[in-house]
């Protein structure tokens, strides 16, 4: 018994049989005596289809009418599914964006939730209702149909756990939870149980694709209780919640990877102050995101700068730093493509040094070299050569004890 | 130079081609220096795919999630409709109903519009905006979203040109005007260039498919210029306005026609005070529309009534007839299927008497039995055998002078 959000993704309701399936597992939830809001996406390829149709008109069409097209996939999603669930004989209710309260900045295409005005939905679960809300998709001050770009239905779904304080946030989807690997590359890998806020944001951001990092961030502010499972079958998800039940021994959570990756120098830059934002606005302006940086001196005068990208804004990356050769002043460009970042995660390596050298070191035996460290207080990553790849996972899966069916079994490294 | 509103039905919009070709249609009018709203509709057949997916979910959807549903037919076309107009250079800005300030009743699949504000709209015209509108739909006191019913985007059209005080409403389908008759039985007829509201009312009452009779009361309520022609030719339309241009000498405007009616007489009904309320009532009951009404009287105590229905709802008229029989008191009913009505309209009739012994005439003449007569201040519509329905229209056509190329040869009847 409590509010339960809980948000369905485009392939869960991409079907009307399965908008059907759906609507049985709300009720279920329902009839235990739970208060419902249910977020959903577009049906499947849906939103595809609308965006061919725009780029048949044009090749480069404005956020705003963009938002205005696509906002009308998850429109038709929570009207059927609002009829689904009257059909079975509950008595449920669709919401867009902009009737839901969800209100963003004045920014198309990747707009920010500002507020949630929560006063219709309360209203319609007085009345008992099922309430359905379009994910993705929110209204600005100026009136206009805003969209939350890339995780943008998942982001709903928190943002309205968040501001109802509901028990809990359930996402379905086509995973059964989060995984301590890819399963695709590590047989052994297993479903987590649970998972720290922070060591969630790190896997998302590392590219474990089953939650965007930032449903993760809006989760931890809000301190809502995720759950992330599958909606295909009955099995229990993972829960990312606070770290504080979770510190019992658990040094890796999980380790992730990301094969594209390119690494770059550019060399002999003169070592004057600004030297670095100089560098970095200029890749900015071109739209390019650079992961990790490293910078080295070799004397008091010029300065070396390492940094990766992934491979396919490595061309991008080349082209832009050779416009500006003469005006950043840098003696040349060096590039290094065919890697990979292979990555731990654990919040339990704060409270246990040495984490880092363990990894290195079990690399080193499997001589795998590596090109490039980053670390954060919770995460270490290795630039790696892509084709050791698989190897360097499942090493590292097997070293810091993920390879156990039973986690409690896990000791001290 | 002016303010036109333009509306394009779901044909015109259908596909991408041919929204690019509504763009470039309404940039002629743009760079004739006029202030620009257009109206459309839903591309060609995609309310039917909605339609059918939510018949799958549910036989009987809410009224209110097919208006959520529906509506995102016209949200796809507006938003298609601008990026074609950006893509060719014009600044341009879709609106849905409740963006444009559409405000209707609270009801849901029906709702007639109450009021538009057209802040909005008048805001994005003085940016020297093309304003790109969702036909059909409106948002009620409660912030629901509503649907207009059928007709819906002409009468979007027209409220807004009413509205705005647009110097004309241009209705554009697939036909190029308003005809003397459907073309397809009078190969004869021909497009006129301008009609009078009522007349208009009239037709578009009698099933001349064009235009809705809503959207034609609309038009005449608030003097609306409104204009009925082509999307797919530059051939001028027909101009239905005041009548006091028009009053040329033609007496008869058009000739209509339904083909599929059929009469019912309930026999021996007792002759008391509200005998003709309950029978109509019980019936309006059962969502039957009657439409010629007769009653006849043989002795004081019991009175016969006649009327006629929709073929389509003869069964049920019948059915709901035995129910009653009882409760009405009548002795029996008697039907007759296979007829037709065939009408003549025209604001000259009121100063021209003998029009309806005219008609009468002439389909005597063809020994074109008349079942029953039904006559307005500008109509006169007479029932007779389905099988005869050509011959009385192209007869009435050429007897009221409507065969004739030029309108101003017609003289007095």
């Amino acid at each position: 018994m409590g509010l339960i959000v809980q948000k369905y993704g485009g392939t869960s309701v991409g079907t009307v049989e399965r908008i059907m399936r759906v609507a049985d597992r709300i009720i279920e939830y329902k009839n235990a005596g739970n208060d419902m809001v249910v977020v959903v996406s577009a049906m499947g390829k849906s939103t595809d289809v609308l965006i061919e149709m725009a780029r048949q008109i044009a090749p480069n069409p404005s956020a705003r009418e963009m938002d205005m097209l696509l906002t009308t996939g998850e429109q038709v999603s929570i009207a059927l599914l609002a009829m689904a669930l009257q059909q079975k004989g509950y008595d449920a209710v669709s919401l867009t964006g902009w009737q839901a309260g969800i209100a963003t900045e004045s920014v198309h295409g990747k707009a920010r939730i500002q507020e949630v005005d929560t006063a219709r939905i309360r209203s319609e679960l007085q009345r008992g209702r099922i309430v359905i809300v379009a994910g993705f998709q929110g209204i600005s001050e100026k009136g206009e149909i805003t969209t939350l770009g890339r995780g943008g239905s998942d982001t709903t779904a928190v943002a309205l756990a968040g501001s109802l304080r509901a028990d809990k946030c359930e996402i379905f989807t086509d995973v059964s939870g989060v995984y301590t690997a890819d399963p695709r590359v590590v047989p052994m890998a297993q479903k987590l149980d649970s998972i720290s806020y922070d060591e969630m944001l790190e896997l998302a951001i590392l590219g474990a694709g089953v939650l965007h990092p930032r449903s993760v961030e809006a989760a931890k502010k809000y301190k809502v209780k995720l759950v992330v499972r599958s909606s295909f079958s009955q099995e229990e998800g993972t829960c990312v919640e606070e770290a504080a039940d979770m510190e019992t021994g658990r040094v890796v959570s999980g380790v992730a990877h990301d094969e594209d990756i390119a690494k770059i120098t550019v060399v002999g830059m003169p070592a004057r102050v600004g030297t670095l934002s100089r560098l970095f606005n200029t890749l900015a302006g071109a739209q390019i995101n650079v992961d990790i940086i490293i910078q080295s001196s070799y004397d008091a005068a010029v300065t070396n700068i390492s940094f990766t990208v992934s491979s396919d804004d490595l061309v991008r990356t080349l082209d832009t730093l050779a416009a500006y050769q003469e005006a950043l002043g840098f003696d040349k460009v060096e590039h290094e493509s065919g890697l990979a970042k292979v990555s731990i995660v654990g919040a339990g390596m704060i409270t246990n040094p040495g984490v880092a050298a363990e990894m290195f070191q079990q690399l080193a035996e499997q001589d795998i070299s590596i090109k490039m460290v980053s670390t954060s207080d919770i995460k270490v990553s290795c630039v790696i050569p892509a084709e050791q790849t698989s190897l360097a996972v499942r090493t590292l899966h097997t070293a810091f004890g993920l390879d156990v069916a039973e986690q409690a079994v896990v000791h001290g490294i």
